[in-house]
């Protein structure tokens, strides 16, 4: 089976490996602290007893479950714990294409290429939907593509990589195209706690048995590497889902659950708002020096990415190599996520040292 | 999808909710410390730069995989850490079925209920061989069952639940039948630093393209909490297990990673003769006390477990239940590894109150 493996990993690989200074905007990682109360998790948590060193439910810890089914008003039964949004994705995308419902997935382009991996692997098939050039959906596109023959409609808001954030109607008709084709609509939110425009609508405010929510404390506790996230299914899907994952990784694990845990219930808004209003002023320092140098680019509404095109400068794997090399400015090649954006590059602004990128940029350009 | 949801975590909620005290000898949970250098490593990690919190490679910390090759005399380009020997055996077994080259899987009876659960999620169709009255497996009846139909051999050894080791002649042969009939030998090896018999043979003794090993720290350290595992593959088979851990998981969770690698490094040879050691005694304390009420028994020579039968009382859930209610007993029922031991029970050996347990089966009994 010949999958197709997301490019993140080799273009880092590249950037770690370049000659001189390289400002690294390649991937979604955070450069900020976590929750001091994370920290505080996991020290505590190395001195526990060795019983809570074993394995925790396979649904994950209990109490984390349930601070996770009070935020999200939903009932307890309905939450798994999954080794981060990545696996949560997975058991919903394979839910979708269990229910001998169809075997297409629905996906944008721009699309965050998982998406079409996954798709691949569970032998499902892709249909695309472009967005605009503001990453903006419009329904009624999604309803012309939707049949009988589809099985889920995966999206993603806030956005990646077009930064993107669905009004509620989108949302809203997102779930009846599911129901009425019957299909899952699956719908990522890890940016959630990213939204700069204060327009974002989780697919839970939605009621219906015809989606799925996934998210995860990768980006909202600045720790993609611990691995915890969580799927919210409706009840008629939650029993294989949860048999999937423990057939696949049998639990999550508990030293970053324990963590999440204990950072969840002693961390205020406060750290998230300062998490936002550093992303809004690296969002505003970038593209005011993108605008100076007179480039396109897209201001994102919410997650982490900027999406800008250089005239006569595509956004391939190769141009993406050169500009490491030669600018000394690491993004993602457009073309990554699909044909819609094949002549841009993305950038993640998860670096203090956005001014001096986006000078390099226009120097290189200019 | 209808998966066979393995009973484990059914029976431990039964009996953490039975009234009165009960000796949890259900799963395979080490009751003992972890190496010190472990709690070392996590709360060395819980103060790390932020960056050290983002994703580690996909495929695990290259250190930690240089270690694991280290020790295992293979290329550090066939190890994949995961997220615990569940994932990696998934992996494996995903792997040897989508070579299409057969959709047949062969287990033994018994068997590790995870292992008929992840065929049928990965649609392949179970073949069993039984093993003997000692759980000793049968090349032989190996090569009569496996075709051109067979993709895989799955195996344990030392076992789950039978406690046998499978000598090197045995592991020899079972990879000869994975070559003669294009198949791959699964060895699940989770259990090889409790070889109690000094006869225990790693698959990776063998070289060959027909065959995957699959290991975890779970039990070697007493973290199967923690879910840190690996699969070491051919070469000609890692790199699509190596696309699928990424589509379904991207990465293994970090601060278990780091306090393994820590561990990995600090910790001498005592730590695993103290474990082993503290093994052989509870078998023979148990075992004595089963002797002396003339039950009929297992004596492991390795592996953490007993099977156990006793005279018209059958290995049935609801006898589980019973025992724990009226004896304050918790095994696993034998019907749940397979048709072979149905009249068995299965007891862990992972609590000090191994005697306890024993008198109390055999007052129940006697």
């Amino acid at each position: 089976m010949d999958y197709e493996t997301p490019l993140f990993f080799r273009v880092m690989q590249y950037a770690a490996d370049a000659d001189g200074d390289v400002i690294d905007m390649v991937s979604g990682n955070p450069d900020w602290e976590p929750p001091a109360a994370l920290r505080e998790g996991l020290s505590e948590y190395a001195g526990a007893d060795p019983e809570q060193f074993q394995y925790p439910p396979s649904d994950g810890l209990r109490e984390l479950r349930e601070e996770i089914a009070a935020r999200r008003n939903v009932d307890v039964s309905q939450v798994v714990v999954t080794n981060g949004a990545g696996e949560a994705n997975y058991l919903a995308m394979a839910r979708a294409l269990e229910r001998d419902s169809g075997s297409e997935v629905i996906l944008t382009d721009p699309v965050y290429p998982y998406y079409p991996g996954k798709t691949t692997m569970l032998e499902g098939t892709q249909t695309y939907v472009e967005t605009d050039d503001a990453g903006r959906l419009d329904p009624d596109d999604v309803r012309s593509a939707a049949s009988a023959e589809t099985a889920a409609i995966v999206v993603n808001s806030p956005n990646n990589p077009t930064g993107a954030v669905y009004p509620e109607e989108t949302v809203r008709e997102l779930v009846s195209i599911a129901e009425e084709n019957d299909a899952v609509l699956v719908s990522d939110e890890v940016y959630d706690h990213f939204d700069l425009s204060g327009a974002f609508a989780s697919a839970l405010s939605v009621d219906s048995d015809h989606r799925i929510v996934t998210n995860s404390f990768s980006k909202s506790m600045a720790i993609t590497g611990f691995r915890v996230g969580y799927a919210v299914f409706p009840k008629n899907l939650v029993e294989s889902a949860r048999s999937r994952h423990m057939l696949v990784n049998v639990a999550g694990s508990r030293p970053a659950q324990h963590a999440v845990l204990h950072a969840l219930r002693e961390t205020g808004p406060d750290y998230y708002q300062a998490n936002r209003d550093r992303l809004r002023e690296r969002v505003e320092t970038f593209t005011a020096a993108l605008e100076r140098a007179g480039a396109t680019y897209t201001k994102p509404s919410g997650s982490f990415y900027v999406l800008v095109r250089f005239d006569g400068f595509p956004g391939t794997l190769e141009n993406v190599e050169r500009l490491i090399d030669e600018a000394g400015v690491a993004g993602m090649p457009g073309n990554a996520f699909g044909s819609a954006r094949e002549d841009w590059l993305r950038f993640a602004l998860v670096t203090p040292r956005v001014e001096d990128a986006a000078d390099r940029l226009v120097e290189y350009f200019g």
